[in-house]
């Protein structure tokens, strides 16, 4: 009987006990794609409570509390931290076999010292030992990147975002760079004509460029692109339902441009290949600059229409979706590459039925100029668990190389995040271990070991440049 | 070396015995989904012989022979029932890994106490003795529910069922409830019309109400609904290849009854939006009543039209599907919710592929207002099978909460399929104990214990008030 | 800690070991699908060296030196055979957990008994030695096949092809049949009218009909397939995205080849319909002979279009598609059944997201006349690894018959691929040794090895009636 999350949690045999302790536990960590807020990081934030910064923002902490019987007051509502932090305890204890049951175990171990298992009976001495520690400066925002051995941090920005959060770091010689990340979504949804009139307001505004046709729209778009790469950006993320790859003339986007500025809905068509026409110049301009490009594909966003009236999107109320993704990925990666205008680029699937898809196809555009040039994202969002984290590294392993695997981002919100990345590691030695000690691998520690410590730490640092 | 099919078959530890054994083994039954037909139940009929009860109705068997090469008279034709037994039993050992494996000996051991293998030596033995204890009283099929602790079952009913043999188990005073489900497939069944007018007029009959129009025929089916539901009747099942939610109006709805119950065939987007409207009728109904709606979605009937044509449907020819199931089913529920009338529901898919877009679906629509409302069913049809409900345990352990799940049914029309529910409750209780062994939950017995007796017994009497 | 690829590799315990070496591992090999050059067979060619025999036709392991950034040059360029050799040899260590690194290192052993690591330290020894060996008598490509216990090899032939190799080997008395296949997919691939005009006019020199309306081109069709009837052929094989079962008249397809053979281009729906229509002629021509027919179902080729102008088609750009398989599938198979047409089958899938869909698919089709008519081939192309294998076999163990199964094939090019099916042997082996042992299956030794040796030779021998 093992005890539960000891220091060798998720390591089965002690070859992974090794690869684990002497080479994954001291990589530095690069987040390379988050949504933590960086204003958050440039007012080095304390929070107050453990409900603040944990159910504050937390859609996966909702999902199970509503699962679990728990009215709407008590996650989004106004009910007090506290009275909303004893029932997620009381959640907690239905979440065995949830990763949050381990994330929420692992957090309280190696942010806060706690060894308790946190029910009802533990909550409030739980609640009031982090709440203390969380007011204190070496909880601060900054202290907990630096007590999790962040190296470097990239977050999730909108094209007309100023930056100037991400300026007052780099003014206050931050030691750990907070980068941010280009994320044109509202660029090209056209699928409401005055929320689309309304951002190209704002592009305006931010570019300084005013936008009369589709031209003076594109640029605007490069003078924002120009100006996140001056901050130091150098990468783009993209949320799609599924990649667009329709045909589409010049002529024909700029008069989709002109109809939906104008005020006029689009057809469905129209839409698509303003979409396509849209990844295709963001695309370009990526490779002009040398970023990296991010697909995160195939969700299938706020299903509750009620929930969505009343609390807005990311509250909880997504899912996995079934889209098509095949043909258009391949139409799209196709296209770039034939134009010699490939960047290096990451696709993540929501849909485990995709893996294999997303594992061969990246196979078609690593065109030996780099290793692993095109790369398969780990498990996302649903799928950032013990399950869907070993089905995409056993599937990427099979159909690809494991080694020149970029690894681990949390994509979260949340500062209490990181040691998802431990989780990953756990994980990932354990792999090695069982199969190096049952003799489907060579017991070479030292190449294995440093195989590990690319996949943790240094694929991820040469690939972004960090 | 473990011995076949011991009493710690499937649990591959101490800990997953002591679950097992001390847990979930003496839970009742509430078999909430299943097949059995009631005239046999109200009976009390007793079996002659086991072909009788184990090969006249159970198409797993039938595919299986088939497979093997034996011909279709030994399977639905008119050989002899020890002729069929032998071909069965020449079959059986060739089953290997398949669950009907599994199934055929648990069946031996815990309603017949027969230990031997089921092979050509063995047949005749195992023949004669089980099928002289099916002649016994102790073998008649109320005594069969007994013999497993079986606390409730719900049989499936067309709406146009008078219930006559559910009214007669009530006036036996059967102790076991043995209940009616609404499974109305035939009323928004409109891709053939003269058969829909047939149905129309049985309904007719069965409602004594005359039906000219749609409002009638929705005044027909309240009737039913109601008359179910004084019956004891509290659940709704659903048999549809894919949920339907096309736009429509109240207007075209009747204009569509009218024309296919006019004798016109309809267009496929008509039948859609017939099916789509009457799916809303139907869970209206159900959210009115308190019941609980199920969605049997993805299966792909009826494959070989040579055999249908001999055979009829259900007699096996049927395979899992790949049915786009994300939109419309987010479409679907969407809409109740956000009109209040979202009743407890259950979905069930049949390709395992979807597994991970079901298990995130339902997170959606649990509201808080009753633990577990919106529930993922067990691994059904193919997938009930140790590899099937391992997949769907699993994924409901990683994106929603294992502790609220309803469990187990057998969806069965044998009355000899009860140990499925003891097959499910030992893959479920090695989960947990081989993830507390290994450390990756605390050693926590009582706590799982109770979350274990919850999956087998609790949660469903909760939810379907039994 | 167990050696790596030591005798048991890949057999956890005692069970499986036996079962492999006792059973499995002295049954000869059928390879019922491949693409050997039935050229180098006739002359009995001798390789120059490792890289000749290695690299010069293996996808696989272009993809995975591209994808360790290796330039095109060392893959399919104009560098020397040592160069390329030394890039995959500094390549081999970063494919650890992919198939390659088994294969690899299966070959070394059991072709050249070097036991070494390939790797950059050891890249000249194993080149020189194995260079060696491979240009003596003991490593002509006859000699390998003996080596392998090579019963029967199938190869991959277009309609027009005139067997004359094939032809030679007869006459050269070569003890292992080498038969061909026939494989039309030229012959009903009509996207491009000049291009199939210039196959029907190859297909009229071969067969020595003039061909000017569609009855002339099927009875050109009849001609080749019976010439390879002939030659002792009696299987087809079909490379499809998807089966097509479009509904069409004999009067619709005539005038649909007029169309493309007159040189106009063909809308989507008239190539689906004239390739529905092709189908169903060659499957009926496969019954009327007797044959087995195949369809490799699902791959999305060609994704990269500037590599497929540059080094053409089956150079390492194809992936994994997400075509839609079920109701085609359905409608194909039942369409021969019904007119009592339907071949000997075996159907493969190239996403493991559709496995269940094809394991149950085939259940529809098994009438009884033979044991495993309808059969699911094994983890085809990127399946054909310990992961997708297991998933298939799995798949098929608890869905259909795994004791009907005809088992590998090795699909390859290359003579050092047999080692695959030992990896398939021992993989299959151990999946039973691990059930027997943990008591899910009886200890029965002598039935376990019957169905083993049944599953690795016996059936395919049967099946094919080699």
């Amino acid at each position: 009987m093992k005890s539960f999350l000891d220091e060798n949690f998720l390591l089965k045999n002690k070859t992974a006990e090794v690869l684990y302790h002497e080479y994954a536990k001291s990589m530095p960590i690069i987040d390379y794609h988050c949504h933590l807020p960086q204003q958050q990081i440039a007012e080095d934030k304390n929070f107050e409570n453990l409900t603040q910064v944990w159910l504050y923002g937390d859609h996966y902490k909702w999902r199970a509390m509503r699962t679990n019987g728990v009215n709407e007051a008590y996650c989004t509502g106004n009910k007090s931290d506290y009275e909303k932090f004893e029932q997620w305890a009381a959640t907690v204890p239905y979440t065995l076999r949830n990763p949050l049951y381990h994330w929420t175990h692992l957090e309280l171990q190696r942010y806060f010292d706690v060894q308790d298992i946190l029910s009802p009976t533990t909550a409030k001495d739980i609640y009031d030992n982090c709440s203390e520690k969380l007011r204190s400066k070496e909880f601060s925002v900054k202290n907990l990147l630096r007590k999790m051995n962040v190296a470097a941090v990239c977050t999730t920005d909108d094209p007309i975002d100023n930056l100037g959060f991400h300026q007052q770091l780099k003014d206050q010689n931050f030691e750990i760079p907070v980068l941010p990340a280009f994320r044109p979504d509202q660029a090209m949804n056209v699928s409401d004509a005055l929320k689309f009139i309304a951002y190209v307001k704002k592009l305006e505004a931010a570019s300084n460029i005013s936008i009369s046709n589709f031209a003076d729209f594109v640029t605007a778009i490069e003078n924002r692109h120009e100006f996140f790469n001056s901050k130091g950006c150098n990468v783009s993320d993209h949320g799609l339902e599924e990649l667009y790859a329709e045909d589409y003339t010049d002529v024909e986007i700029a008069s989709i441009f002109n109809k939906v500025y104008g005020g006029t809905e689009l057809t469905d068509l129209e839409q698509r290949k303003f979409k396509s026409a849209m990844l295709i110049i963001f695309a370009e301009l990526d490779f002009q600059k040398g970023w990296v490009q991010q697909f995160h594909l195939g969700a299938l966003r706020n299903n509750n229409g009620r929930m969505l009236s009343t609390l807005g999107p990311d509250t909880g109320f997504d899912s996995i979706g079934d889209f098509k993704q095949g043909r258009a990925l391949s139409a799209f990666l196709s296209k770039l590459d034939t134009e010699s205008k490939l960047a290096k680029t990451i696709i993540y699937n929501l849909n485990p039925a995709d893996n294999e898809l997303f594992a061969t196809m990246i196979g078609n555009f690593n065109d030996g100029s780099i290793a692993g040039k095109v790369q398969w994202g780990s498990g996302w969002w649903f799928l950032d668990q013990k399950d869907g984290m070993t089905k995409q590294m056993n599937a990427l392993s099979s159909l690809g190389l494991l080694s020149r695997f970029v690894g681990m981002l949390t994509d979260s919100r949340s500062f209490l995040s990181f040691p998802r990345h431990e989780y990953f590691r756990r994980i990932l030695c354990n792999l090695f271990g069982e199969e190096i000690e049952n003799g489907e691998l060579p017991n070479d520690i030292a190449w294995t070991g440093k195989v590990i410590k690319d996949i943790c730490y240094y694929n991820a640092k040469n690939y972004f440049g960090y």
